[in-house]
């Protein structure tokens, strides 16, 4: 099968799932829950529920199991987007293309709708227990992950960072800092949770993890280079990182080395996974495609 | 030992062990670290999760084991109430007679300690299998009855719809929705909790169940008559619900119909308990406290 296929079939699968892992919009309350629905359902790369369905395919797992772990995880990925763009954040009216869930819907319900998100991941990842399809312990690290790399030592402490230097200029090494706990625990988590949901020995969670990092980092500077060098219309969200003076790879080190940065991550995550279970075409060219996209 | 003695020894260990629960204040993103510590650790009644030692004790559990639900309970209980106090819900700038934490740090880490108290409770409830202390199935069952409790058909849709019916006139039903969805079932769940790391039968934990919907919906009551009674002064918080037309216990009945309603809601508590293995002197006057408090 093509690569592209390939990441089709996951991608497809994840999609025609997510519906159904969502609490039901009825009752007075159902408002919360469309505004859910309206944020995780709005397309997207799924770049972090793929990853994790192949990582478990490739360690021969059952992707069954894994796909409450996939929805969780780009349930995290929505919440953090929906309150990263709220007006005490970014204040940001416009995320992939359509407007922010504050403006679809209003402040309170994003507010609790990112919340819910966020609860309603954990519920689903213990539910899948329920279903008989994984053993508690399978169910319990891979909770565990996910909560390590969503909280302060990780993704939420990166947001902190990155709001408090908002409008300063940040050293090279604090920004590293800022994508590696931002972009990089939850592609990490969800390299490791998909390895954790196939049974995986703890030798190749951590081959996963390393090559997740390195691809996480290359994500985000190109996520720099292309901030810099295409219009907000054809990014789908309005703020631009030089608009806000924002410290990125391309005001630290322009655009040339930052490139170079990217084709040498994209080597590292390579090594991570060569000669051991984890090698396969299809993560050598997950890093590949991820360095070359453009939006 | 008298009640309020063993009410306070279990807060106490409660008290104790809460700052050992948080993460550490550390690292370029520790302020919002200092801000989950400033709101979980600012004082309470902890009703929650002393009912859920109280509930662990009585089943025969142990209390070692239990210490860390209770610590989540409270850090949900916190998250709510720090992301209630924001400007886009309840705009309050006081809470238990000290500054919001949105007044105390700003909006930004406001927003972020509170998602940070809500994944850490998670993070938390987990890592208690690792101390080798509790089953995984034990886990399970717990971060199960906390999910679904703070979630779009608990605590987070409760608050949807009083923000959504903020200022206008709500019928009784939909007001005892709000209660039971917003306040009770998060101190269902500490009960369950309890009964849960205790390894207690199904039938306990829906005894558990019956007694906390009982004493929730009375304690609510109770915040109704109080928040009409004293100034706010008296009560640690800023805004009343006269001033706000909130639809109350009071709007609805008046304060003597609201106060007979509290004794019979102690009273099905107390026959929820009766007879069967949660019948004991403490949990009989634990409703009776909630419902004579006067704040």
């Amino acid at each position: 099968m093509e690569w592209k296929e390939k990441f089709d079939s996951y991608r497809v699968m994840l999609e025609e799932a997510l519906p159904h892992f969502l609490p039901a919009a009825e009752g007075p309350q159902k408002r919360v829950a469309e505004a859910m629905a309206y944020s995780l359902l709005s397309g997207g790369k799924r770049i972090r529920g793929v990853l994790l369905l192949a990582m478990c395919d490739q360690c021969g797992g059952d992707l069954r199991g894994a796909l409450p772990f996939a929805a969780a995880v780009e349930m995290v990925h929505a919440y953090s987007l929906i309150h990263d763009d709220l007006p005490c954040m970014d204040d940001d009216d416009l995320r992939r293309g359509k407007p922010s869930c504050h403006i679809a819907f209003d402040e309170a319900t994003a507010l609790l709708a990112g919340d819910a998100l966020l609860t309603h991941a954990f519920d689903v990842m213990v539910e899948s227990y329920y279903d008989g399809a994984l053993p508690a312990e399978v169910s319990l690290r891979a909770v565990h992950a996910l909560s390590e790399a969503a909280g302060v030592g990780g993704m939420i402490g990166g947001q902190q960072i990155d709001v408090e230097e908002a409008g300063k200029p940040m050293e090279a090494a604090l920004l590293e800092t800022v994508h590696s706990l931002k972009t990089g625990r939850l592609i990490r988590a969800a390299a490791k949770i998909g390895c954790i949901a196939a049974g995986a020995s703890d030798d190749v969670i951590l081959q996963a993890d390393r090559y997740a990092e390195k691809i996480g980092l290359a994500f985000q500077i190109v996520d720099d280079i292309l901030d810099a060098t295409r219009t907000s219309e054809e990014l789908g969200k309005s703020s631009s990182d030089l608009e806000n003076n924002k410290t990125t790879y391309i005001t630290l080190y322009g655009e040339e080395a930052a490139r170079e940065k990217v084709q040498q991550l994209v080597l590292e995550a390579d090594l991570a996974i060569k000669g051991n279970v984890l090698d396969c075409d299809f993560l050598y060219q997950f890093a590949d495609e991820l360095a070359k996209r453009n939006q």
